[in-house]
């Protein structure tokens, strides 16, 4: 009897899909290669969760709500734009080495799974940017960059490595799962939104560099265990195939280089700074997992824990870097994590690849190769992103006025606030909701003019 | 040597395990299905997290622990209620049409599996109410609806539809994972349990509506992201098989759909408010997953864009409908969520689908197909679920008094606080921990008496 | 033209792994088995983020930052170590009954799939520990027990019962996933360092008993959610293999029992304490977790529920009695949930296994080799952790000073806090921002002297 639904689902499902085939070995692997490649875009897919928590958690209160609001806006815009457009860039071909010009609309293309493990892996190269321009960006100014990234840049970038045809590709150059293709464009890309934008108020005063703590570390820790998860699909999912030769490789590189990430950066700050730094160990795990991302496939376990050691102080010196040196303003240390240790993962396959590092015995030749991918990479969306917004900026700034920040985007941009800790008794206490609302009238009661009022 | 300890396990698992073949086709076909509708059950089972973390987010500090409570209790409680009496009423065949009679405790039923993923379902429909009625109703109550629901009202509401033998089934009625069978039953319980319970104090006061503001939206933002995981499962599980054929374009409209509610919020919100409002937004997310979720394998990619721009704009109007209009008290807006944008969803079936719907050529049969399916539930389940409620009420009352909502749930049925920030240190304050206890003492000693010195 | 693309990657696939066959039943099995051991892997790693969610939320904010420390220490140096030589101890074989002695550095071993798996049940017994010792130990001082108890004690316990010529498999021993390898050993290492450390400061005054609240429950709720998941992979994942006659069976009375476990703890507080108490509610989730995890493979669903009910119970009981009567201080209940649930679950295989269970007419004889089983277990991590923690003491102190854990771990030993939930408008409030920093001046600069001055 249970058997009898079970078999009327089956028939569902065969009226909804155009094909079904008795089981065969070739339909058998299709099967568990799609299982594999969904676990693997569902895994990329929660990253962003992960990047709202510590982009949030490593910020101010004040500008919470419009953190969030930046990382739902990034995935769900680069997924649409990435359906448009962005796919047949990327993996078109009728364009040659440089860029693809077909399978818009994923016109002809039958492998839609494919293409939503692809879309996870945009969403996050656009995302990265949102923690580095946090705390001042207008929130219209950060769409159009999301726009840019994912309709243009991160494509082209995506069909010269990832695409047969691609220049990097026929070039010999290697990056696995993206710390060039992913995450060293979005940092050059965050890095060019920065030096257009300036720091934020208060961040350096004199010849002082001041720190502004983030308000919820617990919550940023918890982000950083969910990228560290989803990362398992990032790089496990870029097999494409559930191989049982080469999954548990890349899963087995990717956790002890990011441990030893971890330990590197907890160890290196009680030497440097007296103390365990929690703040820049939790950036530990993730400079540890963009440092394995290029390499992880071809780099031996014992390698990439020596890879996760140099991650993990090219993190700490990076941020101290950038922040005491370059007095360069990014809030969540994005350029570091992602940037400088991105380049280092792509690098680190030249000296640790078992089958074409230097240290293996393959002589220099693919340090080189590697060395020349990321400067055509920097270079490129440096260059694009930069002329973009050099574009926008004649039309209007693209950062918020100093009163709004002060009083904080939740405030100016949602007209709201992330917290309300303390418990309003209404009876006694109308202040928390002594305003009329249908929520057209709360809304539009909530003019400039008030932000003094609300922003306590 | 390290393999022998592996064959051990395997040996291990031959003991535990009835029947063990060498591979065929069929037994890996039946491998390759059961990972897939496992997976499909933990995420629907973490979206139970996500529910949790935005119905506490989003309502007030001092009931966080009684929303939590009343999460943990439904899942709990429907588990064990569809072992027992459910999965025989949903699936169970010797009753006919209207209602199964037998497979109660599971008897003879060959595939735990799919019992399990089912289990799932059960608890999304009914902790749909918890966060509608948070803050004012009984936990005793709430745990009565929970009974109500997932014995009988829900498991009726299934069988019509996912039983091959159901009236809805006959009929022609689609519903593919459930926009109506889990979400318009849930948010009509929801609605009759609020009808029933009346608004919280303070919300209309007069003429005016007052906005009581979630106190922690950060949160309830990590919980939309795990139910938006979540759903993945929801959907991509219910093909029940891991068709390459069919799960890649469940997956690629679930994703698309949302993206497109979460813009469509976004942008509607902007021109209506003046501001993109970030708890709409986070709502349009959840609008848009349950848009879809009726249609997800028979619309098309660029369908499921449209639904789901539809389904945002759907939840903006609906909140403000119900909330200044109507004067219902939802504080989480689930009826919308799940209710409005459920039946959206399922008539949409009847515009977009591509092989039954009217923009497809095929008239509008399906569309009122579609129209009489979701009447039938909601009449089934207001009609149940209130006869219930009315009964109920003739025994006590299903609300808290007005002293205790005033004082907030948290202390008056758990004698606690969910959060203590202040750190207190010991030695020179005593208030936060100088009472005696044991537990029994710390508990009993919480009277009522004591309220007004706790909430603050 | 994206078939071309598509094809590419497995070509990068093949070069990248060493063989490639193609697909037999055979390989498929291979491929099938390693998507469900690393979605198992995956799961359980999941299950640190709510350890340090629960650990973090349930004790007092000065000490967040500490305990997620503590957490990500652990996974990173457990993994690195049990690669090193805690998998040889483990699973060599050349070393007899009692310990493995050779696969060190994962030497000869073919399955790094396995690997990665035990690797995230290592982190989590040696992070057992960690909630139990919470707001008082050093840090440095734990990170010594975490490599006592990954590179030795633990892998001798789980050569015993996991690997092929351990004493206890031999005996006839059974504990499927580890409520007495994982659970078991963890909670006496806890309960050992517990004992060299004593309570908390205020915990215990002269005949009483204080409750010190934890500061945020609800993230310590979605810690319950993450761990409840996690669990799935962590009893289903020890199946090794998608065997659809074992799996469903594991997650479903996985799933039935911690429900139970959850009604019970819930029904039991509130007819002792007249209240449902939310902390001991959530404990009881972990409580029928671990309780069913030794028998989850060879339970009925039903009896599940039955061994959750009581594991419900003992929870509650065990807390206070450890507290209350023992006058033990174990922040978290880590050592009842671990330790006392751990061993009424390895205990109930003899009572409800229906191979050999008393219940089912097989008389006590498993019952007994099951007790002799757990006593083994207790005595040895007793043993050998007592000694350890002796040694060390003779040469420092393993708690901090008792003006350092007034002022808070957060601030002592990391010179931070966890929350920052004022939001500082910097042009008016200097006072959150106005210390000179580079990070390493920022460090230096929190000298003991400013506790004070700090720990508001």
């Amino acid at each position: 009897m249970f058997r009898k639904s079970l078999f009327l689902f089956f028939v569902i499902s065969l009226i909804a899909s155009p094909v079904y085939a008795a089981p065969t070995t070739t339909s058998l692997e299709l099967s568990i290669n799609l299982v594999w490649i969904m676990l693997g875009a569902f895994l990329v897919f929660f990253m962003h969760a992960g990047f709202a928590m510590v982009e949030s958690g490593f910020t101010r209160a004040k500008n919470s709500l419009n953190i969030l609001m930046k990382n739902f806006l990034t995935i769900s815009i680069s997924t649409i734009l990435f359906f448009i457009v962005g796919f047949g860039i990327m993996f078109g071909t009728s364009g040659g080495s440089f860029i693809g010009t077909d399978s818009f609309l994923l016109h002809d293309v039958e492998d839609v799974g494919f293409f939503v493990f692809q879309a996870m892996f945009i969403a996050t190269c656009a995302t990265i940017i949102s923690g580095a321009v946090a705390e001042r960006m207008k929130l219209s100014s950060y769409v159009l960059i999301v726009i840019a990234m994912t309709a243009f840049v991160y494509p082209v970038v995506g069909h010269w490595v990832w695409q047969g045809d691609g220049w990097l590709t026929d070039l010999g150059f290697s990056d696995f799962a993206g710390s060039t293709v992913v995450h060293v464009t979005g940092a050059v890309g965050a890095l060019t939104a920065v030096l257009h934008l300036g720091p934020r108020i208060g961040k350096y005063s004199g010849k002082r560099v001041n720190v502004i703590q983030g308000h919820n570390i617990p919550i940023g820790a918890l982000g950083v265990f969910i990228l560290w998860l989803g990362w398992f699909g990032f790089n496990g999912g870029s097999t494409l195939t559930a191989d049982p030769s080469l999954v548990p490789m890349v899963i087995g590189t990717t956790l002890l280089s990011t441990s030893a990430a971890l330990v590197s950066t907890a160890v290196y700050t009680k030497l440097r700074f007296k103390r365990i730094d929690a703040s820049l160990s939790l950036n530990g795990v993730l400079g540890g997992l963009v440092g394995i991302t290029a390499g992880c496939a071809e780099i031996s376990l014992g390698g990439s824990i020596i890879v996760g050691l140099i991650s993990g102080i090219i993190l700490v010196e990076g941020i101290h870097w950038l922040d005491a040196k370059l007095r360069i303003d990014d809030p969540v240390g994005a350029i570091t994590v992602h940037g400088l240790c991105g380049i280092w993962g792509t690098l680190a396959i030249g000296l640790f690849s078992t089958s074409t590092g230097l240290f293996y015995g393959y002589g220099t030749t693919q340090f080189w190769i590697q060395t020349i991918g990321v400067i055509a990479v920097i270079a490129w969306t440096m260059i694009t992103l930069g002329a973009f917004l050099f574009i926008v900026k004649q039309f209007s700034s693209i950062r918020v006025s100093e009163e709004e920040e002060l009083a904080g985007l939740d405030f100016t941009e949602h007209g709201s606030n992330a917290y309300e800790l303390k418990e309003s008794l209404i009876s006694e206490n109308d202040e928390s909701i002594g305003y009329n609302l249908g929520l057209a009238d709360r809304l539009n009661n909530l003019s400039m003019g008030n932000a003094k009022h609300k922003s306590t």
